[in-house]
């Protein structure tokens, strides 16, 4: 494991790299490539973002002018294992690798690099890079672009500051990026305040079809691909939904089913400060976090998974 | 005005106080209010919160144990204009009154106290009081149910640090009112992520019953009494719903219509950047903010209201 002050001077160091993101790109994983990325073109250097997976549309304002060369070192933001990188960036490294040095915030990493740097209880990848960056700021040139790219990641894998994993550091790093120029206003509004019409329908489609326990403790969403046709969404635009029935109060246990083909589908899990998601999911060999955590069926209705996950819930509920 | 300085001195030397809240009250001016009474109970003082409505159940745990007493002087916070206390707070300023201090962020503030703290770039009152407090931190006893009642005004006034009012030093109080032991997951939790079954009812009807302008750049929702009723909800179970109109992609003026009397309808406009909502609402005799806005109508039915709105928010649109 790197110091704070070794991988500091290692970021300062990189020259002619490859930044590998994880599949499925959120906010904070590109938030700390193009932040890095930017970085490093500010300062006359050569370096590249990579993704297995294009970059959401929502995200098009980080992407930087990035020049074509051969790289001779690769790094990873973001990635908490290797099997998160996908196919295509498997393919990269096998060209240019081995991965140099990951930056990450998952206590959960499980190494894969030559060297780590590991903040596991920073909120996201981009309030390390930033106090990294910071560390020898009068050598970098950092500007609003790059605050806007860090704040991106701040915020959204904080659900704006909402969530539990926010920390007075993570407020005081909003507040350095926002007098660098972060451009929270277009930012918040994009990433926290926008739905689409499509996400509605869903949205109203889904309320239409919840399930809740009796005593009102488990709420439990279907999104079948029937439903899903008919809002006109894909499984990319699932995300918010999985939040929905953990948000209604009294709700302990949100369970969402999401089917993926036709007879397989994936669970997610949220839970709140007293039953655990991840133990919830272990029954089915699935796994996660404390509060969120997800597993898969094979082979089962949707009604058959909703009772055997119910059970489970009832099961964990109270334990933590 | 009062200068910070002076105004830090006022509060520390308070006592038998009377502390008035604006009515229909938010997590802002109860926030404001509970922490001040709190800081100078600490102290030995005897100090009272008072407002015209009673304290909503989620904002219950600010409420300290408060003594009995005659009060010496009255204060308010958070209080725009002397119309906002109600009649109840009224009876209050006849009997113990004049209101000797006001502290206010508020650009709009009419002075009606003897003095007045303004800080108008100030995202809420209780960032205000937080400052305040701060000046003279040495000889406040602060403790973690203060931090609580700070950061819900903090928080709940900024949307959870999503609005544009948000500032770096709101993000930097927010840090602050952490490490004094602010109960921030429980509070977000109750503030922003939790929904009531009747919210969920009212959002499906209300959405299932959606205008849209042809270009989608406007949105009308209508809330009459009768869907209310289906929902179960009253018209202080409102404040949500009023925001998810402008929340569509693509839409920039969203507008809510929601009934009150008979043929009473109380219309609430929100705007993107580019269009005045006060200036919409003015065509009606309304007002308020840039992005947020307001006017009633008598007499109309919602399809004639509806069309005015829409005609003077085309007139409005894109002129700022």
């Amino acid at each position: 494991m790197l110091t704070k002050t070794e991988a500091a001077q290692k970021l300062l160091a990189l020259d002619d790299v490859l930044i590998l993101c994880h599949r499925n790109p959120d906010g904070d994983t590109l938030g700390s490539g193009f932040a890095l990325a930017r970085a490093l073109l500010n300062k006359g250097r050569r370096a590249r973002v990579f993704c297995h997976d294009a970059v959401p549309e929502k995200f098009a304002y980080m992407v930087p002018e990035m020049p074509d060369f051969e790289p001779k070192t690769v790094i990873s933001v973001d990635v908490a294992d290797f099997a998160l990188f996908g196919e295509r960036t498997e393919a990269q490294i096998a060209r240019y690798g081995p991965v140099a040095l990951a930056i990450d915030h998952h206590p959960s990493h499980r190494q894969f690099a030559e060297e780590l740097y590991l903040e596991g209880d920073s909120a996201s990848c981009c309030e390390i890079i930033w106090g990294l960056l910071k560390e020898r700021k009068d050598e970098w040139q950092l500007d609003a672009a790059i605050a806007s790219c860090l704040y991106t990641g701040v915020a959204t894998d904080t659900g704006c500051f909402k969530f539990s994993n926010t920390s007075p550091r993570t407020h005081r790093t909003a507040a350095e990026l926002m007098e660098l120029g972060a451009d929270y206003v277009s930012i918040n509004k994009v990433m926290f305040d926008t739905k689409t019409f499509e996400d509605l329908k869903l949205e109203r489609l889904a309320l239409d079809r919840l399930w809740m326990s009796a005593d009102g403790k488990v709420a439990v969403m279907t999104i079948t691909k029937e439903l899903m046709d008919e809002a006109g969404v894909d499984e990319t635009g699932l995300d918010a939904i999985t939040a929905l029935p953990r948000k209604i109060e009294g709700v302990e246990v949100g369970i969402t089913l999401k089917q993926r083909g036709e007879s397989e589908f994936k669970v997610s899990v949220r839970t709140g400060e007293t039953t655990s998601a991840s133990d919830i999911c272990a029954h089915f060999g699935g796994g996660g976090h404390a509060r969120a955590a997800g597993c898969q069926f094979e082979g089962l209705s949707p009604e058959e998974i909703r009772e055997k996950m119910v059970k489970a819930a009832y099961g964990e509920m109270g334990r933590g």
